[in-house]
C-alpha cells in the first residue's frame, strides 16, 4: 500500500466542510489503522472566503476540476457537490483518469448506476458510495458484503431525516403539519424549498439505488410510485394512533409470490411494536428479510455533515486498503 | 480469481447444518454473486448417521483433520466445532497449511485472539468471525470497515438470545424467572445447563472480542466483571416497569473522561424510550457511538443455524473475492 493517499475533493459546502473536519479530529486514530497518511491536496469549489470554522489553506482551492483529474499524485476523488451534473460528469472523467471515486451523491447515483458502476469497470478503479443512502448508517457495505449469501424479500426504509422529523413531531406534540414544517425549516432541518424531501423525491432516489443492490433490480426513481408527506393531517396521525400505529414515510419493496418485484414510496402506518415504529425524529433505519439471515435493522443517523463524513471516510479507507 | 472454492468444513451440529443447507438453498444466487463455484469438499464429523434433513455425501465426512489441512486444493476452513479446544488447535493448523479461516467461536476468539490473528498475519490468509458476535447481524465487517474512521466512546449490546428471550417474557407476560427458563428449555431456547447464557459468560465471551474492535483494548472475558439474570425477580421486572424501564443484560462499555476503558455485563435499566429497550425475544443489537457517526444501532437474529450461516458464508464469499 502507499505511504500516503491524495484526495482530491470536489465540493466544499456542509458535508465537504464535515468531511474534512472529521479527517483532521480523527487524522491520528485514522492513519494508524490504515497505515498510511491521507492528504487532500486539491477543493474545487468557488467560495473561498466563507467562514467554515477552520483554516484551510487558500492553496488547496481550485476552481478549474482538470487540476484534479490531471494531477497524476491523486488517487481517490471525493464527490460532494450533490446533484446530477456536473457531478456525473466529474465523475466519470475522475475514473477515466485512473482515480477512485467516492460519493454521497444519491441523485446521480440513482440517475447514472450503469454509466457510473461500468466507467469504474472499464478503468480499473473503485466507486464507493456508503454515504448516498442512509448517511453514516453502514447499510451498503452490509449489504454488499457480510450479507451476500442471502436473497431478500423485504425492504423497508425510514430513509429521509426532514420527514420523519415532521411526522414524529406531529406524532409526540399533536401539532399540524404546516406548523412543524416551518419550525423544521427555522431549525435547519427542512431546507426553504423542502419539495424534495416531503414529496418523497429523496426517499425515490435512495430506494432506486437500494433496489439494485438489494434486489438487482434497476428502476430509475421516477418510475418509482411515489406520495410524500404534505397531505398528511393532524387527524390521519390521531386516527393512526388509536389503532396502534404510528405514520411514516416508508420506502417499500417486496418480492411477490410470483417472482416480481414492487417498490413505492408513501406513507405507511406501522404497528408501534414494528422496529421502525420507534425510529424518530432525524433518525434513518433499514429493515430487510433475508432467507438465511431472516429480519435486520439498521438505526443511525441518515444525514448531516459529521454521519456523513463518517461514510465518506470509510470509503476511502476501503479504497485505500485494498 | 479461482473458479472453485474448495472448502473444509470442521463440524456438523446444528449451525454446520445449517450452514451446508443455507448454501444448498442460495447456492445459484451466491455462484452468481461471485462468480465461482463453491464446493465443501471435507466434513470433520464424528456423527456420520445423524438425520439431518439433507441428504450428503458419506464421502464427504472424515474423522481426521488432517484429512483437510494436508489437502492442498482445499481454500477455506470453515470451524464450527464451538468450544476453544481442539477449535483452537485446528484454526491454527488450518492456517499454517496456507488455509484461510471462518470460525463463529466466540469461546476460542475471546480466549485465544493474539495467537489466531498472529497466525493468520504470519501465515499470510483470512482470519473472519462475523458470526461470532450477533449471528447474523453484520457488525464486525461494519465495525473493522465502514466505521474505521470513528473513535468510539460507547457500545452497548443485548448479545444473547435465551437470556434477552426470558427478560421478555418476564415483562410482557409478568412470570416468574424459574416458570420462564423451564418453559424457554422446553422449546429449544434455552440449553439443559443453561449457566453460560444466563449467568452472562457468554455475553463476557462476546463483549471480550468486541472491546478489541471497538477500542482496541484487549480484555480477557475472565477479566470482564459479569452478572447474569439468575437473581431477577418478578417484583425487579415490576419495579423498573413502574419507573418506564425494562431490564435487559447489556454488555456495556465506555470511555471515560480520563481515557480508560470501562466495560462489564449486568442486568441494567433502561428507559422505554431507548433504542435498546424494544429489542425483544430472542432477537440481539448492538448499540454504538461514533464521534463521527454518532448513534448506531444493529438488530436481528444473534443465534441460529440460518442467521448464523448467513454470517459464515458472507465471510467465505469475502475470501473468495479479496
Amino acid at each position: 500500500m502507499k505511504k500516503e493517499i491524495k484526495i482530491g475533493l470536489l465540493g466544499l459546502g456542509n458535508i465537504g466542510t464535515g468531511t474534512y473536519k472529521a479527517l483532521e479530529l480523527n487524522r491520528a486514530h485514522i492513519e494508524e489503522t490504515l497505515g498510511a497518511a491521507l492528504q487532500i491536496k486539491h477543493i474545487l469549489e468557488k467560495d473561498v472566503t466563507r467562514d467554515r470554522g477552520i483554516a484551510i489553506d487558500p492553496a488547496l482551492f481550485t476552481q478549474d476540476p482538470a487540476t484534479i483529474f490531471d494531477d497524476p499524485t491523486i488517487d481517490v476523488v471525493i464527490e460532494l457537490l450533490g446533484g446530477i451534473e456536473p457531478a456525473t460528469s466529474f465523475m466519470v472523467s475522475a475514473m477515466k483518469a485512473g482515480k477512485h471515486v467516492v460519493t454521497a451523491n444519491k441523485a446521480a447515483l440513482a440517475a447514472n448506476l450503469e454509466l457510473l458502476t461500468n466507467t469504474a469497470a472499464e478503468n480499473d478503479v473503485k466507486l464507493r458510495y456508503e454515504a448516498s443512502v442512509g448517511g453514516g448508517i453502514p447499510l451498503i457495505g452490509a449489504i454488499t458484503e457480510s450479507l451476500n449469501a442471502n436473497v431478500f424479500s423485504e425492504l423497508l426504509g425510514i430513509l429521509n431525516g426532514t420527514t420523519n422529523y415532521i411526522l414524529s413531531k406531529m406524532s409526540d406534540e399533536g401539532r399540524a403539519y404546516d406548523e412543524v414544517l416551518k419550525e423544521a425549516q427555522e431549525k435547519g432541518f427542512a431546507e426553504a424549498d423542502p419539495t424534495a424531501d416531503v414529496e418523497g423525491h429523496d426517499v425515490a432516489n435512495k430506494l432506486s439505488i437500494l433496489m439494485s443492490l438489494v434486489f438487482g433490480k434497476r428502476v430509475l426513481p421516477d418510475d418509482i410510485p411515489t406520495t410524500g408527506i404534505s397531505a398528511i393531517t393532524k387527524d390521519d396521525i390521531a386516527e393512526a394512533d388509536s389503532q396502534g400505529c404510528v405514520i411514516k414515510l416508508l420506502a417499500s419493496a417486496y418480492r411477490t409470490p410470483d417472482g416480481q418485484i414492487e417498490c413505492f414510496v408513501q406513507p405507511t402506518w406501522l404497528n408501534k411494536t414494528h422496529p421502525l415504529a420507534g425510529v424518530r425524529n432525524e433518525f434513518n433505519a433499514l429493515f430487510l428479510k433475508g432467507n438465511a439471515v431472516d429480519d435486520l435493522m439498521f438505526y443511525g443517523k441518515g444525514a448531516g455533515p459529521f454521519p456523513t463524513a463518517s461514510a465518506v471516510l470509510g470509503d476511502v479507507i476501503a479504497i485505500a486498503r485494498g
